[in-house]
């Protein structure tokens, strides 16, 4: 590994310069023996036993505005965003920490904020650990560090040509709300809720690891289009990702009246937190029964894994390069 | 344990709201045996083998202006004050992971922070996990989390009627520099690079503790006296600290020509980043020279520890309530 393998967008640009590949001190390339998984996947993983760790940052006016949201629904949203890195690598959580920046005339907020997390963290069965505070003049800041037990980390990096796609889930409900917000309306209650109360898929992908199902994994939080690049830069596979099979929440349907642009959303809008993985040839289809009856969950199949690179689309016959890339939390959306 | 064992301050209480004890999810009184040590100490430690972990949350016009400092500065500041978490518990470095937020004008500051968090890093033979990236709009963010090993860690709470009170190194000086920075001058050099550059008292934490003189542990953070308030009400016993004995950093008169001042400075100035501690009778005087050729920082005894509660200060012949607490970087400096 020559670089950390990360699709394409200004972010990730950045972020690789972050880890420079030829200097012995912090290079991803010379980690020492305490370090299993270091940057570049969804959570790093420490010691031999297994410390699944990962930090989730939101700021408001980029992830949320407050006017969207009660204080508890902001840090329970951050907290399930930092979970869903959990569960991205079937990792058991442990924890939570949580860096709170307020403005002081903000101050009484941040008990209520802080009540989402531990709710939260309760229904990963993660416990508050910690964590720092600080005032702060302008955007309210929630930071949620997650660490969890990772004995057998489930990665990006395994997917193999032959391999299928799939994800749990619906996906679009919580771009839904975003854009009936930031068009001024109101959005549908489910389309609300899946952007306010995110469920991060954990349990679920520690049953569908045990069972074989998963060579490649990690939770859809900047987006399908986006986050199957990073799956495909790190396994080093072409996916081809088939539009007519994308689960499109019907909720969307409900704010848009163009599937186009229904596809686009579930494809682009992010903060779904479900799971996206690849699977051996055969493997999902012998238990997606098992799973929908144990979590009321659907299990999709949502396309191939190739020899290759990149991530192309299958659309109204034909397959070309993927057009959408990750939703930018360092752009104005 | 009731309630988080923390000094007095508006932070403080707030925090404690945090953590309700009466309810059985992220209850501080129902940890899971995963978590051997949860909020209320420097680190978070979980599992048996013992894994430490800490955030610390630098906010731009709170914790430092950008005009102060370099954006390596801010980098290498943000992580060197979360290592120092580890220090206090006397963990080793495994590793940080970081949370940026930035405007987007000022884009090109990320990486020029990032190799400060590398080199402070490094300098704790730390490598970077991973992190998180967002805009902002207004103040920059850098928050920092800390992951190491304590398979035997110190904590707040061990000090004992009989012991003395040490710290290591000289108090004031990044105080100082913020004065000058605050009164439109410029800091000395000295002052400035403790303010700048700290260096977390990592290696001699484990020193001191691998000899048996340090029965509790913090890292002064808010300011001695602040930082010394943590400690009595973890332990549960009273600290007279000794005004006359207080390790004062020469650069700190430079700023001022008032005693009284200087010693404001070094019991409240915080962002010292020194180690202050507990030790059994006679442990300290045992060790003290071997610790000075060891590390060439002063260690200096700075008050005693006695049955009761709370925090007193000796000074000019008698002994008064400690009329300073701790810096809160919840108010306006």
């Amino acid at each position: 590994m020559t670089q950390i393998p990360l699709g394409r967008g200004a972010e990730f640009d950045l972020i690789r310069r972050f880890y420079p590949v030829d200097r012995s001190a912090g290079a991803v390339v010379h980690q020492p023996a305490t370090v299993r998984v270091g940057a570049g996947d969804d959570c790093a993983v420490v010691r031999g036993e297994g410390i699944a760790l990962s930090v989730d940052i939101s700021v408001e006016g980029v992830h949320f505005q407050r006017e969207w949201l009660q204080p508890e629904e902001i840090g329970y949203r951050a907290a399930a965003a930092a979970l869903s890195d959990l569960a991205a690598v079937a990792a058991t959580p442990i924890g939570v920490l949580v860096s709170l920046a307020i403005d002081e005339s903000d101050l009484d907020l941040a008990p209520r904020i802080m009540d989402g997390v531990r709710a939260a963290a309760a229904g990963a069965r993660a416990v508050l650990l910690g964590g720092d505070m600080s005032r702060i003049s302008g955007s309210m800041v929630v930071d949620v560090v997650v660490v969890g037990n990772a004995l057998h980390p489930v990665l990006r990096r395994g997917a193999r040509p032959g391999d299928s796609l799939w994800v749990t889930g619906e996906l679009g409900a919580a771009a839904a709300a975003v854009r009936a917000w930031q068009a001024g309306g109101t959005p549908e209650a489910a389309a609300r809720l899946a952007f306010a109360l995110p469920t991060p898929r954990i349990a679920e992908a520690i049953w569908l690891v045990t069972r074989g199902a998963v060579d490649a994994l990690i939770d859809i939080s900047d987006g399908l289009a986006g986050d199957v690049e990073h799956l495909a830069a790190a396994s080093g596979v072409r996916i081809i990702v088939d539009a007519a099979s994308v689960p499109i929440h019907p909720t969307v349907h409900a704010h848009t009246s163009n599937h186009d642009l229904d596809l686009r959303l579930a494809l682009t809008g992010g903060e779904d937190y479900e799971l996206c993985f690849a699977a051996p040839p055969g493997a999902v289809e012998r238990i997606a029964d098992a799973f929908v009856d144990t979590f009321d969950v659907p299990l999709t199949c949502v396309g191939t894994i190739h020899a290759g690179a990149g991530v192309m689309l299958r659309a109204n016959g034909s397959v070309t390069e993927m057009p959408y890339s990750a939703h930018d939390h360092f752009r104005a959306s």
